[in-house]
């Protein structure tokens, strides 16, 4: 039963996300058509040459399987862990009592977008931690974030993409990346920001830094319904606010997640 | 160089697409907002233990690497062909001078939709070819297919998913399966229904019926940056017209396509 709740329950209003997303987040208000927005991916192209690949995740190929002159058709041989390149994340990913990617609804995986741009902070400190005085300043300047929304975290480090210092290791081995700190988050999920479905976007590895070595922020965040977008790419051209983000990928049977194109819908104007 | 194309062309007008589909389609001409459209999957679920793998792709593998209780989080590791289950096709995987995945724009990838119902046809002739014909007579009854449409057949094929009946083999072990004919498909490009872009979807393995063992439809399909959508799922919740497909899936390095969620924005009325 679990494998068909993506095509049972597949026919979902976007209505109310697009109110929110447009009411509360400080845009105009006015409603807009598809013809008003741009179509922008967020994902960096899948290339095992520019793949950082997370330390203990499996090998991450891509082979040519058949090529015209030869077999008449070309194709390639895919095989990647579920969370390498970019890929959202699912809540199964670390709490085994929550949903796998074949339990959500497709409308968990389209949602209104907030982007905080804190280049300036992670580059002063790799191990920067957004607060909830962050989160509190961008909505005095942008208005508040809306409910249920992907709050995706602008760091700089798409990037450091394809090098070493998208690790970002130390003398002593240890990575360094910037994220939300575990205040930021509960906030987040205490004043229904995050809701029942909601995402943490980012463009590094994960949405905590390298400090929260137990995972207490994704371990709070993939509960209900809530995903994760990791290695964002492309975010110069995510607004502050107005857009919604469209999850691609597969929907694996008892996924985890999947590496996918992540598509925002910008408004034109 | 190639390999920024779909970073470097991502931001891209949407509104002309979307007009064609809603003025010449025969819907309303009403502009609808995009809560006015449900968000409806058009994938099956991707699980190996329901994935008829077409005859010489590679084996199709989910396999646990880690587990929470162990290793503090879970993670499969997939391992497919680009053809594999509900996906998309490059122009690249028939014709060696034609674009790679990496080498399309978004909005290749965002189409207005137009389904074609051939159940009762298909019941009756597992070799049915769509011919020019039926294609007319569709447009009487629906209006006009709009340029740069994704035109998805419904052959019912979609319910022998997971079945040997999907293959179709017949005692001399040759596949039986609908699609278009290769004339459908010329007029379809003469006439700009396909043009620069443009889909042909279908709930089979590929867009030519099984007695088109050169693939001539794939070889006048897969020109410029026109793709196909394979083993499409759902097709019932697509309506005949109104209704916008988008493509996800990850974009491979010279890709010739991706397993993908396949997405259509349906409008509610």
């Amino acid at each position: 039963m679990r494998r068909r709740s993506m095509l049972a329950g597949v026919a979902t209003a976007v209505g109310g996300m697009i109110a929110a997303g447009s009411g509360s987040a400080g845009a105009s208000g006015a409603r807009l058509g598809l013809g008003d927005y741009r179509l922008v991916n967020l994902a960096h192209v899948n290339d095992p040459d520019r793949t950082n690949v997370y330390p203990g995740d499996p090998e991450f190929t891509l082979t040519t399987i058949t090529t015209v002159p030869t077999d008449g058709f070309y194709l390639q041989y895919a095989q990647q862990g579920e969370h390498t390149g970019t890929h959202w994340g699912a809540p199964a990913h670390f709490n085994e009592d929550q949903p796998h990617a074949d339990e959500l609804e497709a409308e968990d995986l389209f949602l209104p977008a907030v982007r905080i741009d804190v280049r300036e902070q992670a580059a002063r400190d790799a191990d920067y931690e957004v607060g909830v005085e962050d989160l509190k300043r961008w909505e005095r300047r942008h208005g508040r974030i809306p409910d249920e929304a992907a709050v995706v975290l602008w760091t700089g480090w798409e990037e450091r993409w394809g090098t070493p210092a998208f690790f970002n290791y130390d003398a002593d081995g240890r990575m360094h990346q910037p994220g939300f700190s575990l205040a930021a988050v509960q906030w987040l999920v205490d004043t229904g920001r995050l809701g029942r479905r909601g995402a943490l976007g980012t463009d590094t590895f994960s949405p905590e830094s390298a400090l929260d070595e137990e995972y207490r922020v994704s371990k709070l965040l993939y509960r209900e319904h809530r995903i994760s977008l990791e290695i964002l790419a492309n975010l110069a051209e995510l607004p502050p606010t107005g857009a919604h983000v469209l999850v691609g990928g597969t929907i694996n049977r008892r996924g985890s997640g999947s590496p996918a194109s992540v598509y925002a819908f910008v408004p034109k104007r």
